[in-house]
């Protein structure tokens, strides 16, 4: 069976195709790619019986017949990618709904609510470094000064906006008001393994998740590695293992906490060289934001202790800080009935990625629903659902949608 | 006083200057630089009574004159530096023997041997990428492919001993043979904390270190560093730090062992990103063919207990291997008294670093003296000693000079 999740995959592999060459799928704001996509997309939203119209942030909004004194839903993922990602980042969350509307709309079923169904234009911010562009104009706080932000070739997003056909000039006035609007839903694929390891094909997110990233330098000495003798080492790389160990332990040792040094620079980085300097990042994520502080805290603590010993020296200052977005409880409490509708067991999990629900969080409750991912694997060209995962979070959505009163 | 110990230092100014701009010294293998210093060079050995001779490995070479039936000493140490090195790292081994030399032929002195001061061509390899070019030439190792290596701007490295007015056909014929030489002497900074910790001038060198490179990679798994959860990480950069802990505390914990990982690279490198793979290099090196080969095998055997449950697949090759040369035991022992005569204590050291008595081990006998460096600082602008230990180690190799026999 699985119609709907066969129309699902069949749409998905067809907005693939809007694509840089690859490996994966790369399509960026404004792109060649993205006006081809935008085309289908809006045969598409019409022929689910939704009237389409791209708005001045490039983003392309498909509505409902209107309902009289009914509020709006706001339905939305994006339809950029990051260079060489996965067909399903985004714009699942923009054709799982599609074709859900479009079944209610062929069976003649009328919802409660009015639904805008928003393909944003960019969330990822590969070409000009900004994220949530498209989100952010609907919330209201789009920050005008992004339109000057240049690409690579030196051409700026407001250029870019208009080659889409979009006014960049009207963006301020998309901001929705929240007496309008009744929430924002987001489909996602998970980006991680946890829904796969629990054998379930869709979950309820609970949070997006808090972020902070520190810059950590550890300065010791050069030396000859040769002629200096082991007790006169200042080896900047070995106190570097404390930090990195310090940041595994602590994550693996905290509920909701996770934790990495991604990027790592030793330098003068020569084989007979002992390192003088090591410049790392740290970052610390969790849905709860008395966790993060907490864990930071003991952290560096931590590290302070495991260093002194060391004679090496630690710098580290916060480069970026954003707090949780906590999912509305109505909207989590909806989407597990839903689960449950649809026969399946509803599990809650947090969201370790960011999300346009971040930036809809400013205008609206926000509830998301997360689609079991192969191998936690995404931001990848090998990035995969299932026929039959997208049928059943159809099945779910299918079902908040007719719950859904006025 | 330091009469000896001034005309050193001054010498060394005067040659520190035929560099390319600074900061530091830079004098590579027939270069402007290489040229001008030969022209000081040349007229400073002649003012010492020795009679001079550009070799056709570059090498200018000055003779005591002519001790009938008795051998050869050749000291020397070799003319060029690495980039942005320091004024003393082979100088001082060429102008601290050459201002004993004339002290000695000033006093009408004369040796039972005869000396050849040698001005090698090229230890350093800084243009070609090659070492110990001057004193393979003599100790008949020289490779002639090497004079077909070229530098950044394409220039072999015959053209370039041409430039500097030696023939390199003729390297072959510089070969000495065993029975013509009784030993080769080489004065050289520490370019270790040693000596300066022991608060001593100069010492004694028991060998030349023996070393072992390794290329480890260590490969794990990419992923969402916000979605992955800990439990199910496969962290390169976490599982290096176990290497690089096992490196360090190996060393520590083994005498005559030292080992460093200096360079250290991460992939994909990216702040939200879990490290995938890590490519580090291993060095050791001892003095001890035995105890390194002792401390390779438990080092391996080590760091494979502490990544067994790491997720992550190991692998190394060994990159380099050089034994270490020992002094001669005479050597040792004539040197050790003259350090006695000169009124100071004789402490013996092995050099972690190489040096032309890799090369000369090949022809003869080799022997060693170290002088106290500053900081343990070498091949850097701030590479420094002072007038008093280069005093105190011209009166020590005056002292050997005068003992030795036929």
């Amino acid at each position: 069976m699985n119609t709907l999740g066969t129309a699902i995959m069949t749409l998905s592999e067809a907005a693939a195709r809007h694509s840089e060459p690859g490996p994966g799928v790369t399509r960026v704001l404004g792109s060649a790619e993205h006006r081809a996509l935008l085309v289908d997309l809006r045969r598409w939203m019409q022929e689910a019986g939704l009237s389409v119209e791209l708005d001045a942030a490039g983003n392309l909004v498909g509505r409902t017949p209107t309902v009289e004194g009914a509020r709006t839903l706001i339905i939305g993922s994006h339809q950029d990618s990051v260079r060489q990602g996965g067909k399903y980042d985004g714009m699942l969350g923009i054709l799982l709904p599609l074709v859900v509307l479009q079944h209610l709309h062929q069976q003649g079923k009328t919802l409660a609510v009015n639904v805008e169904l928003v393909a944003f234009s960019d969330e990822e911010g590969a070409r000009f470094s900004s994220t949530l562009v498209g989100s952010s104009a609907l919330a209201g706080t789009f920050d005008p000064a992004l339109l000057e932000a240049t690409d690579a070739n030196g051409i700026t997003m407001a250029e870019a906006l208009r080659e889409l056909g979009a006014n960049p000039e009207g963006i301020a006035e998309l901001a929705r008001t929240p007496d309008q609007v009744c929430g924002y839903l987001e489909v996602h694929i998970e980006q991680g393994p946890v829904l796969e390891s629990l054998g379930l094909p869709v979950g309820v997110v609970t949070a997006i998740t808090g972020i902070e990233r520190h810059a950590v330098s550890l300065i010791g000495k050069a030396g000859h590695a040769g002629t200096t003798p082991m007790t006169l080492r200042r080896d900047a790389m070995v106190a570097a293992t404390q930090v990195v160990q310090a940041v595994d332990h602590h994550c693996r040792h905290t509920e909701d906490l996770v934790g990495v040094v991604g990027e790592l620079v030793v330098t003068p980085n020569a084989v007979n060289v002992i390192p003088s300097r090591v410049d790392l990042t740290i970052e610390l994520r969790s849905p709860f934001t008395e966790i993060r502080l907490a864990a930071r805290k003991a952290l560096f603590g931590d590290i302070a202790q495991r260093l002194a010993s060391s004679g090496c020296e630690l710098r580290h200052r916060l480069t970026y800080q954003q707090s949780e977005v906590r999912c509305a409880d109505t909207l989590q409490q909806q989407l597990s009935r839903a689960i449950e509708q649809a026969g399946y067991k509803s599990h809650r999990l947090f969201s370790g990625a960011g999300h346009d629900g971040l930036a809809m969080a400013h205008l609206t409750d926000v509830g998301m629903l997360f689609v079991r991912c192969k191998d936690g694997l995404s931001h990848h060209p090998d990035e995969s659902i299932t026929v039959e995962d997208a049928e059943a979070t159809a099945q779910v959505l299918t079902h908040y949608l007719l719950n859904l009163e006025a």
